[in-house]
């Protein structure tokens, strides 16, 4: 029941990639005495309610007595909101099971706090589970001080990007354009360099296949020393821009303070500058039955000389889109 | 249960891929009056017995009254053997299940011989899932008048098949290895291009993971012009060896006029040339889970320019491979 409780709250955060940044997307899950689901709410952007508060008003009185399923360990401190392990003994809850115990300081003991209440405290259910989720890029951030780093590469089975001519609409078909645009809609930004954003002219935004904005826009980053034109999509007003005048993917990743995910686009030698800094957390290879024989290559990275050094990684998951494959990768030794 | 003996005998039909060549990989279960199972055989190397009498010897004096379910319609033909028809009228069965007619009209006509016996006669059963199997080769040799082709795509995430010093072993782990040598030992040729066969002095043999050679062995065919030296591992007599001098991937297939696939393995401009002329039926493409940045593509073709020129395919099947992903494609349009 626990179990199933929380499987439920880890799918309720996924809707708070993103817009709860710098927060964690949290979810939380409230059971009445007998077990019944009766609340349920995700981390609100940054201002609003945390989950335990949105799924405490969802339950009302049913909470008194009741057990809070909770991916991240209840915080502790007032910020810009009351401290959620409060709310929870003030709802009258009797237990509370956590997935992931909080690694900041400022925020932790919330554990602690509901146990002197006389709230029984359970931590580490489906611990593992929940890491691995939506929490994933904060506790990155918690624990390396940067953005969790996606690479997004979109090529034919020969890793080219584009024919010899520049054509590279479309390489992959309209289902994996729509799951790359669902990423968009959970992230903080996405990074592209002066070269991309003035051959392309992309948007950057996060779209529906019907071309409706996804309500959570991620800001449009540009790396390079190129000026960027001041009619350029990238300036429609969307959403943030943000030019960071650097080659360096380390000064790009330290101008996005708040951010918890960022994917990174292109072009090669942008993927191949943030894999050359080890700064990849993670690949999207979206993969189509396609091969050109000739054209671009999907990275760049003069760095590699030797197949000793090449950058290695470890399969995640596998999901066919369409005509197309999605082959994610996570680092190879975390 | 007619089903379910053909699936049986699909899968026996395996074990004859490439030894059986010219003729086709057809397999054979015998079910007795009671349908149980009491033969199964498969085509034998050429001058050796078809499918449907290695089942008949197995199964014995059970055969009469029973029941022959064959991939293939049984032939009517006297080669080097005697007509299958003939022999299970011989051995009194009351029912022959095939899968595929016989296209070849020199042995076709098994159908009708076995009805003007008596014999009760179905084809048809499982038959998309016979064309698919071992016989696909075969029937798409009768129908093209040239051998199946299987290219070959062992590379990084990003399709280099070596670092820029030249490095390239291992790109694809030890299961990414033992199944492409599995798949050499079921096919007639193997084609290189004069430089790997110069630059790397394989041995295109069929090994397993201890290096003991599979029973069968493929041909080993180089094409180009450069001379291959007399103490190449190509030349060691475990198979024989076949230089085309040319740069024309027809050529290299009429040179085969027995062959029912080949697999060709590279370099990149000998895959490219395949793909150009058209000839290339299935792509399997192991994917390494790395990323080099730099080093050579796995295919070149010089002949695609923009990106509706390029070589389209379906996939058709996704195997995990250790570390690696197997992806198979055929022909987009059949």
């Amino acid at each position: 029941m626990i179990e199933t409780a929380m499987r439920r709250a880890i799918a309720a955060s996924a809707a708070a990639r993103g817009a709860s940044s710098p927060n964690p997307a949290v979810g939380a899950v409230i059971l009445d005495r007998d077990g019944v689901v009766i609340g349920v709410g995700h981390t609100q952007p940054p201002g609003g309610p945390h989950a335990e508060v949105m799924a405490l008003r969802a339950a009302g009185d049913g909470a008194l007595g009741g057990t809070a399923v909770v991916t991240l360990e209840p915080c502790n401190h007032t910020g810009r909101t009351g401290p959620c392990a409060e709310a929870l003994v003030d709802a009258g809850v009797a237990a509370v099971h956590y997935a992931v115990a909080d690694p900041n300081p400022a925020a932790a003991g919330g554990a602690a706090t509901l146990r002197d209440a006389g709230v029984e405290v359970v931590g580490g259910v489906l611990e593992a589970q929940a890491r691995r989720g939506p929490l994933r890029a904060w506790l990155h951030r918690q624990r390396h001080g940067r953005p969790f780093v996606t690479a997004k590469i979109a090529a034919t089975l020969d890793g080219r990007i584009a024919a010899p001519d520049g054509t590279s609409r479309w390489i992959t078909g309209p289902r994996a354009r729509e799951h790359a645009h669902t990423q968009r809609a959970a992230v903080d930004a996405m990074v592209i360099g002066t070269g991309t954003a003035l051959a392309d002219d992309p948007s950057l935004t996060a779209r529906r296949p019907d071309g409706t904005l996804y309500p959570h826009q991620p800001r449009r980053v540009v790396m390079g020393l190129r000026q960027i034109p001041a009619d350029a999509r990238l300036r429609d007003g969307t959403s943030p821009f943000v030019h960071v005048t650097t080659h360096d993917p380390h000064e790009v990743l330290a101008a996005l303070p708040d951010a918890l995910q960022v994917i990174v686009e292109g072009g090669p030698m942008i993927v191949g500058a943030f894999l050359a800094a080890d700064l990849v957390d993670e690949v999207h290879a979206y993969l189509a039955p396609t091969i050109l024989g000739a054209g671009a290559a999907a990275v760049d990275d003069a760095t590699v000389t030797t197949l000793t050094r090449a950058h290695r990684f470890r399969r995640e998951s596998v999901t066919e889109l369409g005509d197309d494959l999605l082959v994610t990768f996570g680092r190879a030794t975390d």
